[in-house]
């Protein structure tokens, strides 16, 4: 099966609302940047991995639409993701005089797609960005949704905004000469959706794995339309992650704890979601929300993804210092994402005790 | 007349609506900070020249309601109002562990609202606050409205959101240790209503202009009110300035001009765009939009203020320089908030010459 056409996901938020363009080649067609906002200046922000790659194609794709298009190439990384970095977008954007119409472009992974988010959320408290995912993690995940922010030294994404993008254009093409391993960590926000929200998907997932691992495009196809279907149908519930929202940071509160504790950077984010899905099915289970054959399952098909089932040896006790420092928990209380049996997710609290003991099960 | 019980005004912006409650001693009345966000933690941020003063009583108001009660000291003056001064607010929210209930109360001039709202915008992508406005122009103008920003070294409030305030608490007993600098500072906020907005104002403002500046409670309480009534008005109808709202910068453009031009924290903003009234009521009336005795009275009522009425002498170019930064300006095309008769204001361009001839006739 070769697509021809784009698939389009519409995520619903009344004045907010956007497309996600999703298929081959859409990066460098014209027609990917139609009926976006009008604006005298466009600026593109990427890395120095990505931007030699696909910055050219897409600045001949946007050519005939902006008046001055300008590039801002930050540093690639996790470690980069920080104050310094983002305010070399506003030294660029205040720098070339870009006005509050000015139409930013994230073309990169999460990171960029964090940072220039954030970025267009304040520069002159507002200006509209697209994301233009280059990776399998940002295609599924951080590009849909609104979240943007940067790390501190204290906790991830601990300083950030609710800002959509205007719009999502996920190009296949671009997932071609990715690394194997930013297919894995793609894979791990893709196999989050099923545990949390669709028993089909994952039996789907279940069965295509070696597919997705070898990246057929009809494979791929379907599990970014699908992961961003099911995560369009979340954010438009609960669009500042005051309920359901929190669903999708399952294995995220383990995961967050393992890139704080390792340093950012040492472990991709998918590869630390992929691992903490797997304390948490874990923790599920040992709370008897679900029973071990399910454990068991999420486990092996994190494994076949090609990603780490067993956490570094950080210590029981400092994992949970790292977690009361997540953004879900509430007066030092920890709030974990569960899973149920038939693709349900619920928050909950668990003894420190219990998570201990699932720390020790699954780590070092 | 003495006030006896709080007057409250109400910003409609559906589920972003909030109080402004006005009133003497407010500040150390518990009932002030009634039906606030539930949170465990509380964090006043303030100034190292605020703080001795009201810190204290603003902690015992609020006692009973928080489990802890930080707080974070910041140095004074709008040289401080960038980011390092901004991450130190952060430091302490991470460091004491402060969940995404926390809630933060501004206890400041415009400055500390300013950076207090914007880390509240931030901290765990929104946290609520209060405005607990001590300076004349911050009761009656940043602390209503929900702009929150930094500066930038190419630009004033050049990084910030849109993030309302839960409440603002306006105590007018704060006004009588003020420094007479900062009330005419408020001043010059307070004379912009009427201009732009209400002619019937204006003529009280004239009328009442030696007893606001003799700080008469009836006065002040008078003006605070129908100030913050009129900025209500016009927020609730344009909340993130994509029209309307923009004319509550009459002044400011070549305001901040001043400000950038002398480097922030030399003038104080009131000063600045007291003074940029006069030039901009100047530039309104050589378009022919006003006669020459309505500049004439905007004049004098800015110097009866206690204002600069001329600016330092930049040169026109460099004005002209530092007004193409504006927010407002549009792909290089500064856009002026100009004033008809009758209360009434208009954004629009001008001449570069005709605006080189109002700076050479006002400035040095």
């Amino acid at each position: 099966m070769t697509l021809t056409a784009a698939d389009k996901v519409t995520i619903a938020l009344a004045d907010r609302s956007y497309d996600l363009l999703i298929g081959p080649g859409l990066l460098g067609r014209a027609e990917s940047y139609d009926g976006l906002p009008t604006a005298a200046d466009a600026v593109i922000v990427t890395n120095t991995t990505v931007g030699p790659l696909y910055a050219k194609t897409l600045r001949q794709a946007l050519g005939a639409r902006y008046r001055r298009i300008h590039q801002v190439d930050l540093p690639d990384g996790e470690s980069h993701k920080d104050w310094p970095t983002l305010n070399r977008i506003f030294d660029a954007l205040l720098g070339a005089a870009c006005d509050r119409k000015t139409l930013l472009f994230a073309l990169g992974g999460g990171v960029i797609g964090d940072m220039t988010g954030f970025a267009a959320a304040c520069y002159m408290r507002g200006v509209p960005f697209v994301q233009v995912p280059t990776t399998l993690l940002a295609q599924v995940d951080s590009s849909v949704g609104g979240k943007t922010a940067i790390n501190h030294p204290l906790g991830k994404n601990m300083i950030g905004a609710f800002h959509q993008p205007v719009r999502v254009v996920a190009d296949l093409d671009v997932l071609t000469t990715l690394p194997q391993r930013e297919i894995a960590a793609g894979l791990a926000e893709i196999i989050k959706y099923g545990p949390i929200a669709d028993a089909t998907f994952l039996d789907w997932i279940e069965q295509h794995l070696d597919a997705l691992v070898a990246r057929e495009p009809a494979a791929i196809a379907h599990a970014v339309k699908r992961s961003c279907e099911i995560k369009a149908r979340v954010v438009a519930a609960d669009e500042r992650e005051s309920g359901l929202r929190a669903i999708l940071n399952f294995g995220h509160t383990f995961g967050h704890a393992i890139e704080a504790g390792l340093g950012y950077g040492e472990w991709l984010h998918g590869e630390a979601v992929g691992c903490g899905m797997v304390m948490a099915a874990e923790l599920s289970q040992r709370l008897g929300l679900i029973d071990t054959a399910c454990a068991a399952r999420i486990r092996a098909i994190v494994q076949r993804a090609g990603l780490p089932v067993r956490g570094p040896a950080l210590g029981a006790d400092r994992y949970l210092e790292l977690m009361r420092h997540d953004k879900k928990a509430e007066a030092g209380e920890i709030k974990f994402v569960l899973i149920e049996p038939g693709g349900r997710a619920v928050v909950r609290a668990a003894p420190d005790a219990l998570v201990s003991e699932v720390l020790r099960a699954c780590t070092g």
